[in-house]
């Protein structure tokens, strides 16, 4: 039997702005990575998303970005490897102390936005935020694009790595992601995209872009939750999972 | 042979912005609290500031203040109960992280600015702090204003409390500290401010504005590092407590 | 035949947060109040804004607020009358080239949230905002509560105001709003607001919450643009004002 | 006889963060640029700054920056040209309310940091801000690194420029920087860099690295205002233009 992990970025609200149905989105998931007052999110948000999180038995992750809530953390930023530790550091042990407070424990880190494409690529900055975590807590999971310098850095650490594939996005031939300024980079078709998430689940496979098969290894899938048409696609997927007899990760540990 | 504790506000720094003489002031003190990023500080200055104290010995607190950089956290923002217990479990969340990744741990918690002053008149939002503390790590001790509401809101939760005295300003006969706005609100004099601290260490008195003396408890002193003047201050506090026989303070649980 | 205004708080939006449907309430009304940055908006979403308000034909108005992104405008600041005149001073300044840049003008000036409720109450800060308006262009209307400090600091110093009302919300016998801590501060019949904004339009007059029939000056009705509901009614509104005869105000100059 | 201008970027303090020492160097140079409260200052410093300026009949410029307080404005974002275009109007247009409620006038602008330094080079980034300017008030002067692509633009659209020199720093031969990372960036001998500055105002040429004498036009000279030393290099550069028969540019339009 196949075991899967479903992942989605909450907890993104602000202050007076909301973003994103994590009400919703929680009820279909395994893990949720919160936002942790950088790019999004604020102390008032990151409580009562783990209170959320708690209520439907999703798996807590920090979710930490560059510093600059006007970009949404989606922005470029050319930091210091020491400064991509140290504000990385800062954000996990801020949520740490928020889920300890909530009388619970965090389990994983994934990087967001351009954080998470920059540390795809760059193993500089993907070994200092490895490096953050080995010093917090060598136990959180860290989550990285499948196959990117990202996780490649978290095994030579030791770190437990969750590699992550998207349903909805394209790959090349190498691994890497159709970059969304391409025509291609967008699987718009639900029935595909489920077909592809289960065949990567089951078979450790995709099809690339110029249509041929390359290895990929599904940890955890992201989705998406801040559309009604998202919310949509996590319960077709859910349906297929089952159909598939394919079940939800309770926890990293025990497989 | 009386201890006393002597704590200063550091870590005040932001970006290109340097604000105040850590590297001098920390030679003389006992407690570093270390701003968490809200009021002042950053992630980047909150690694060097934990350096230096652990270079120095110095013991390491959090120093939560309101979320207002541009205010310096010294306006008053009425915020409810929950968020101030939101907000401190975030900063010292975060300082934690930062002394764990640096190999030391915090020691205390003492607010800033109008959260300081608040917290010292208003039991709920006392409570709010106290609670915060609780709940992320009940060997934290906590600093507040000497007879204040927060130290009672502490040691009611069962929490180590230090009585913070100011050498530098007077009282009134309540023990509350005279407001700036007063004429007579602060010491010019500094041998005679540090007579009032070797007195308020020696005997636990201090004479109020009226001419009556007071009961106070000077568990901790409050040295300011951010003016030359002050530095100077701070030594020649130093030397007068050491002719006095009053030593520093290593650790709050060894009495 | 009777002439009014009706404005809403538009372009709040911030980076990747959207708030209110600006698009859809700019077809119903003749005074867009837009965000200058300190509390909501920022620099693309003013251009947009102002953009959308000219191809509707919609005045143009500032709407500064407090500096504080996090509380929406919401939260009290004690400043000082200086900064208000100051801080007023850049937003307006901001509005106003980005106008000047589209090719259009400031129509008018409304403060945001606790500024708006703060200067409707404190002589001192209401005349900080007046002066501000005065020394950059005499020209623009100052909107404020009617009956409030504001409307009366503006007409004292020579400027042109309007009196805003409330059509959903009840009023207390000397002119203010019922605190909205109260059951009975917000009308929640369609229709009864209707008539109440109507009658205000046509009469001056407005029933209190105590049955007697108070005076009162209805320049400029406010509506909101936040939820459906409120997008609803705004055409309900619109309706019943062409059924009275009552047309929306081109233009402050032309009476 | 000779005639030049002298600027140096000012009002870069922030809320309790004071930087530079603004009262001492506006009393040697001809420009002051002032921040605008993105990459530092706010609307207090700002109008502070205005009131010295003026005081010392120093004229008044722009000095927009990224929006990015923790960097200082000194890292590249790489934003469109249409948000740089926008952010320069929002900037320009809070300082020129700032000198309006002051009693002045704004007389140019200076892009700040990596802008100034990106508009250096792109040329698609430097029409952004050129035409910021020509479409708020096109009497004002831009200042942009010698022969660089921003006073291309500039001039382009038909702007008065003021090509900027820097006393100590060393050129390439193609009228570039050295970068800062380079051992030969920075001239420390003061008597080195006056004698440079002289001849690039008498002259129009300067010795680049290799020791070829390229042509540079200075229109303007930067100074720093944020050490001692540079205090004191002001006022050497001062006398050496008194000595040489250079006078300081009272103003842009008077030839």
């Amino acid at each position: 039997m196949f075991v899967v992990d479903l992942n989605s970025d909450l907890g993104e609200s602000y202050g007076a702005y909301t973003l994103g149905n994590d009400k919703e989105v929680l009820k279909y998931i395994s893990s949720a990575n919160i936002a942790c007052g950088y790019h999004a999110g604020d102390h008032n948000v990151m409580f009562e998303t783990v209170r959320l999180a708690q209520k439907y038995g999703v798996k807590i992750g920090a979710h930490p970005g560059f510093p600059d809530l006007a970009g949404f953390g989606r922005r470029e930023m050319n930091l210091s490897p020491r400064e991509i530790y140290n504000l990385v550091i800062y954000q996990i042990g801020a949520l740490q102390a928020v889920t300890k407070a909530s009388g619970t424990t965090l389990s994983h880190v994934k990087p967001h936005g351009a954080l998470y494409n920059m540390t795809a690529k760059n193993r500089e900055m993907a070994d200092a935020i490895t490096q953050a975590i080995v010093d917090l807590d060598s136990n959180l999971v860290l989550f990285g694009l499948a196959g990117s310098e990202l996780v490649k850095a978290g095994s030579h650490k030791g770190l437990l790595v969750a590699e992550e594939v998207f349903a909805d996005r394209t790959y090349q031939t190498d691994g890497t992601l159709t970059s969304r300024t391409e025509k291609n980079a967008i699987i718009h078709d639900t029935g595909q995209a489920i077909q592809r998430a289960i065949r990567m689940i089951n078979e450790g496979k995709v099809e690339a872009v110029n249509g041929t098969n390359i290895d990929i290894q599904a940890d955890t899938i992201c989705v998406h939750g801040d559309e009604t048409k998202a919310v949509e696609f996590v319960k077709e997927l859910r349906k297929a999972l089952e159909q598939g007899n394919i079940t939800l990760r309770k926890s990293w540990r025990e497989r």
